[in-house]
């Protein structure tokens, strides 16, 4: 009998893995089986190909689960990061490895002892971000090592975009992934850094005025905003000392500026509950978020200073507008996810682009260097998305190597490790995923 | 055998309510027993007066407290809120009324239908805000009500503030109440209010940037922020369709700018850990709060546009001095409130001052009117506080009538209505607690 793939999860950011795994399942005569919650999906995504069938799953019920998983030789699992514990206790019981591109969590922490024990490999953070970030950092931070440098800086971007020649709206940015969490990103928290030796601060409210700008020179401006946690991955990375540690999110040239105005008119507060929602129109809601007797337009531009462009990005929103809310009942928050989800939405034919960006500086022998590396990676179209590729291909490249008997690693890890970055990031490179890196002396 | 009143709290709020008591238990022949959880305190603040003993609690213990609460006739408690529900079962179960200056929460209205049954009273909200504020309201809603009158808004403020004569420093505040409420009020939440018949939000962010001017004349300029939620009491005030509602906490002229400044820094952050704080100083503090090669004081000037006048305060304050945080470990917020205690600290002799305002506007056969209501009430010193009194008094003066059998409602209730009002706001007065009431027509 053949050596048997189970994939859980064949929603959109699963495309380019079952597309990659079906090939393979064909040159090596794998068999797969793709479930998902809704059978519907897993048999449109699988569409009638070889070597493999697709099902459907209930996640919850434990005899339908294990038998699948007792039927595989390795589990890829795809579902929504909340629901991969059901799966890895079964992984764990009955001997599989697991794959999946979610943060290891304190439940797969609660169970990594017994997996090393059992010898098992637990792959996990193993997409893009988690995932292409640590494996192109990771190369060159052991690259560096290994020639005995110090690294003194690591700053690294990373932005789900929208391609040049689908970048039609001011904002110049669409939904090309979680709605909701554009909407949040950054809320309720304050952000953490390092930069020359010190812990650095950002509270949510100056999150997005305290940004970084990047010139990519044809590729396009940058600016990001700080991810909440900059430091999480110092220890892992070797970099406990580094002075300069600093990870945070791309959006293009101009967007940060606009989105401090929602943050400070309180639209991104889902603590709030906005009276009878379903008849409020969104001039409503703004005057409900201003102070009384001002012009809503000209109080948010003299409150923040904002610039004639941030002014008119606002107004080609549509929040001032005499409109009603697309919510029932809610928060603002949620009022603008809907209306992003409308105004930002990917037209037929759209292509998203992936931008990650590196910037090292090290010192090695007196002398000071500097490494950018940079990946720009555009979608084909609004199924075989560049959010699809990078998300998609590392795990799956992954599942290939162990399929093939290529990664004998046990125990819970991220891909930081050059038996696991190494021959994925070469793979990654065949399939379009480049880095370009260039290396300078610094005075 | 002689009636007694158990109190459970003896505290610094609590000193005028047992100094009230002790009186009227000697006219009175009752008994008291005061107990705190610290048997030293109860028996200094007791200072062996007669009809009544001091003793120690053990709170979490049910023999030891369903032991006292079975001596008593009334329970008055005076412990932090979140103790209150252990006493208040005892009180159910040995059906006992109870008496307490905190909000009603959800523990209290789980048990309101078996209080009601057993035809008990639990008065609750009895102190200054909430307490005094209910009170001196509805004796004017309902007056406004009764003569036929139309209530169209109602602006009601407080503050725990410092004495004229005793107010020595450029932020017009010292600490007269729990300095952990003064660091995070407001924090973590939008507050909510209603105006021109719109419920209007703020973000936390802008609390203390959008603030009502209210100048009292000889009693001083105040300045007032909105409270998390001030149509709370909409339905229980009678004031359902009101079209404006507005309940804020006052601080004196100037506070709130400097103290926005200390928002957008960051500083009143409970979330975040310093690290190392007990090897950090203020101005290190400071420079991981702010963006690097910036002058903080310029910086944080420039971002808010703040005056001359804001920026001396937050220099007086020491936030950017060589010195070291008060702390070991903790937030930003812990080391700010360090920081207060020891700035804002109450001198020997020193007086507080509770401000309560209230304005309402309303109409009658045609004709506006407008009612304005003002208590300031002082202290005489450091131990016999306004705060004290304003908190304690009403709650004794209301175990008083019950003791007398005044009082004979049942149920859980707040003083919303005349049968407790009427007699408590005329015995506050005998006490010195009087507001003062103007009425004007409106054009």
């Amino acid at each position: 009998m053949s050596q048997t793939i189970l994939i859980i999860g064949a929603g959109k950011s699963a495309t380019v893995l079952i597309q990659y795994l079906q090939q393979k399942a064909v040159e090596n005569d794998w068999y797969i089986l793709l479930a998902d919650g809704d059978e519907a999906i897993a048999k449109n995504k699988w569409n009638n190909a070889p070597n493999g069938t697709a099902l459907g799953i209930d996640i919850e019920n434990n005899l339908n689960r294990q038998n699948l998983v007792q039927k595989a030789d390795i589990v890829v699992s795809m579902m929504p990061a909340q629901l991969h514990f059901l799966v890895a206790k079964d992984c764990l019981q009955f001997g599989k490895p697991l794959f999946t591109a979610s943060y290891v969590d304190d439940n797969m922490r609660s169970i990594a002892t017994e997996i090393e024990s059992k010898q098992l490999l637990f792959l996990c953070e193993m997409g893009l971000d988690p995932g292409i970030d640590h494996m192109s950092a990771m190369a060159i931070i052991d690259e560096i090592h290994e020639k005995g440098g110090k690294i003194t800086s690591f700053k690294s971007h990373c932005g789900g975009l929208i391609a040049p020649e689908s970048d039609d709206n001011p904002w110049h940015y669409k939904i090309t992934w979680n709605p909701r969490n554009v909407v949040l990103a950054g809320a309720g928290g304050t952000a953490r850094y390092r930069e020359n030796g010190r812990t650095k601060f950002i509270p949510y409210h100056q999150l997005f005025e305290r940004i970084t700008h990047v010139d990519l020179g044809e590729s396009g401006k940058f600016e990001g905003y700080a991810n909440r946690d900059s430091l999480k991955y110092a220890t892992l990375y070797g970099l406990d000392n580094i002075p300069t540690l600093f990870r945070g999110t791309f959006r293009k040239d101009g967007f940060c500026e606009a989105w401090s105005a929602l943050i400070y008119l309180g639209l991104t507060d889902e603590t709030t509950f906005i009276p009878n929602a379903s008849d409020t129109t969104w001039k409503e809601l703004i005057a409900s978020l201003v102070p009384e007797n001002v012009q809503p337009q000209d109080w948010i531009a003299q409150q923040l200073n904002l610039s004639q462009r941030a002014q008119d990005m606002l107004l080609w929103l549509g929040i001032f507008d005499d409109e009603p809310l697309d919510i029932h009942e809610g928060s603002p928050a949620l009022a603008l996810q809907r209306l992003i989800e409308e105004k930002w939405r990917l037209d037929d034919g759209d292509k998203d682009m992936i931008v990650m960006w590196h910037r090292f500086r090290y010192h090695n022998r007196g002398n000071k260097f500097e490494i950018q590396s940079r990946l720009i990676c555009e979608g084909d179209d609004t199924t075989y998305t560049a959010m699809s590729k990078t998300v998609g291909l590392p795990i799956a490249i992954a599942a290939r190597l162990m399929m093939k008997g290529e990664l004998t690693l046990t125990g819970v890890h991220l891909p930081v490790i050059p038996e696991i970055y190494e021959p994925v990031l070469n793979e990654l490179q065949s399939c379009g995923i480049v880095f370009q890196e260039t290396e300078n002396a610094l005075p």
